[in-house]
């Protein structure tokens, strides 16, 4: 990356040992099988462009959420879409709420728009207040939130009058078992003034293979799509997420073991002296450190010795060196990321 | 696609049976065995990030070229690379040699510069004079030329005084053996006023995972690195890719291949009435209908009733509606075709 602040969890190359990888926010259960085997018998599809225009997988997300293919664009991950969002809107005024995903920052410097900061108050439960900004053309928003772990928007209804164009990425939505109280897809659909971005990264654990979508109204599909390079989502990318999407049995499994690893890892993290677990309705905790003399970034190192890789926060806006985050994995890898903590802030 | 005029070969998608496919310019060798083997061992890479700066990709490519790798900006195929170079560099004018790949125009247009399009003429065997034309901010040049498959620049001394930035795409640069003589990627390492866009898409025959590469002058590949998209290069698409410029055997294999084929094409073509085929230094020719009550949408049409999809060349910019364009393939599938074109023209 061109500059520290744009670093992100979950670079596993920057180290030559094998680590698990709390810095990545990824679903523990892996790649589903039916997706690992249909990889393997269709290896032989990169032989072959990929459907520019995407149309099984953008058919397989509108039935999914029940809406109609002209309000869906596939992209390369949700990366592409928030940079196509911010080249093809161009605004003026962009607000970002903070702490949050630096790409937002990185995409809207790009374009060169005034860039106002909300800073999210750790005392008021990194809350977003509407009220507390003037209305800006675009807002980037996060929700559930990376990386403080809560929905930062609750009244869905006053949003409209914050922005002109409002890009709510919902990347870690996937995992609330009743996200569709609280998503704006449907009201990305009809209004205007609403993108909703998702990925198929987190959830479906594909970062490696890159796919994301954005759910919008039809005219504002149109004039992204005439922004967009051609292609950008490769052939086996396709196939995967066509398949992923109808595997019901998947998406319950991982509902229940998130809720209940996460219960534990808050619970246990919460009982460790000198750390503070912030409550998260998603996958990954953020985590405080309440010792003086350990920071963010020796306490990365000492568990980077236990092979373990967490996220250290202090390169977020809003946030210092006293923050970590933390996804929520398996009972195994959880408990070893416990005692390598433990270890770590007495050693 | 939101235009005509932008709709490329390739797209199998748009048919239901199984096609030989002469639209898209992909090496006939298919997927080098390596990389086949290397996919199949390596799948789970899905489950992880792919590096965010290539690391590994990057210093092969160097390598390959005996360049530094801070000349090198991997993306996703050659189309991101033109995007990023359009929408980075934002030229007021951009002067485009026609008929030529569609992508500079719509990329193009995404920036709104003012576009000059240069008309190639079939007269001087599609040959570039800059001479011809007002200087301009960006020129756009693809050489070897799509769909024409000559190179349309030789005389590399005068370029420099065309266009304050001149992207060369090199897309097909990889067929010729004597490439280093024709290449401007050593000229575009020390330069700043010429950037090289390269492919591994058709050599390598990789085009569904999405690799292109850009080489460029140290402060180039800055100000283009500052606009990207993060992870744009999938985790499998840089595994593939690393491995493939080291297979030498691969790349005689296909020199000869593509030299044979392509001689037996174009003389086999030459033979039959109302064909014109253009000469060509890479692996697709490109040829003129001459006759009457046939075009090239009537014998797409017909084609395809044989399984066999060719490049209906009607939307191109100034060529029109008796051109066509083949990929030279297999010494079988070019019968196939041969058979079929002359059906095609008698029925």
């Amino acid at each position: 990356m061109d500059n520290l602040i744009y670093k992100h969890g979950g670079n596993i190359y920057e180290y030559d040992k094998k680590l698990v990888d709390f810095s990545a926010n990824i679903n523990p259960l892996g790649l589903p099988p039916v997706v690992k085997k249909a990889l393997l018998n269709h290896i032989d599809r990169v032989l072959h462009y990929p459907d520019p225009e995407a149309k099984e997988l953008t058919g397989c997300i509108a039935r999914y959420w029940g809406i109609a293919k002209e309000n869906v664009l596939v992209g390369n991950g949700s990366a592409e879409l928030i940079y196509l969002a911010a080249n093809t809107f161009k605004p003026k005024t962009t607000l970002i709420p903070v702490p949050t995903f630096s790409e937002y920052e990185r995409a809207s410097r790009s374009v060169k728009t005034k860039i106002q900061f909300l800073k999210l108050k750790e005392g008021k439960d990194f809350k977003f207040n509407p009220h507390t900004c003037e209305k800006a053309d675009m807002l980037f928003i996060c929700n559930p939130n990376n990386p403080t772990g809560n929905l930062i928007l609750k009244g869905q209804k006053r949003i409209g009058k914050i922005a002109n164009m409002i890009i709510a990425d919902e990347a870690f939505m996937d995992f609330l078992p009743d996200q569709k109280n609280h998503t704006l897809i449907w009201r990305a659909v009809k209004e205007k003034s609403i993108i909703v971005i998702r990925t198929l990264t987190k959830f479906f654990a594909l970062p490696g293979l890159r796919i994301g979508y954005i759910v919008a109204h039809k005219d504002n599909i149109k004039k992204l799509k005439q922004n967009k390079a051609p292609w950008s989502v490769n052939s086996l990318a396709q196939l995967a997420a066509s398949l992923i999407l109808k595997d019901k049995k998947y998406i319950t499994k991982t509902y229940s073991l998130i809720s209940k690893e996460r219960d534990f890892l808050f619970k246990e993290l919460n009982r460790i002296e000198g750390l503070r677990p912030y409550p998260s309705i998603t996958n990954f905790i953020l985590i405080k450190i309440e010792k003086n003399h350990i920071n963010s970034g020796s306490l990365t190192k000492r568990l980077l010795k236990k092979e373990i890789l967490i996220r250290n926060c202090a390169n977020f806006r809003n946030l210092n060196d006293k923050y970590i985050r933390a996804a929520v994995r398996t009972r195994e890898e959880n408990l070893k990321l416990i005692t390598a903590l433990k270890k770590g802030l007495t050693d």
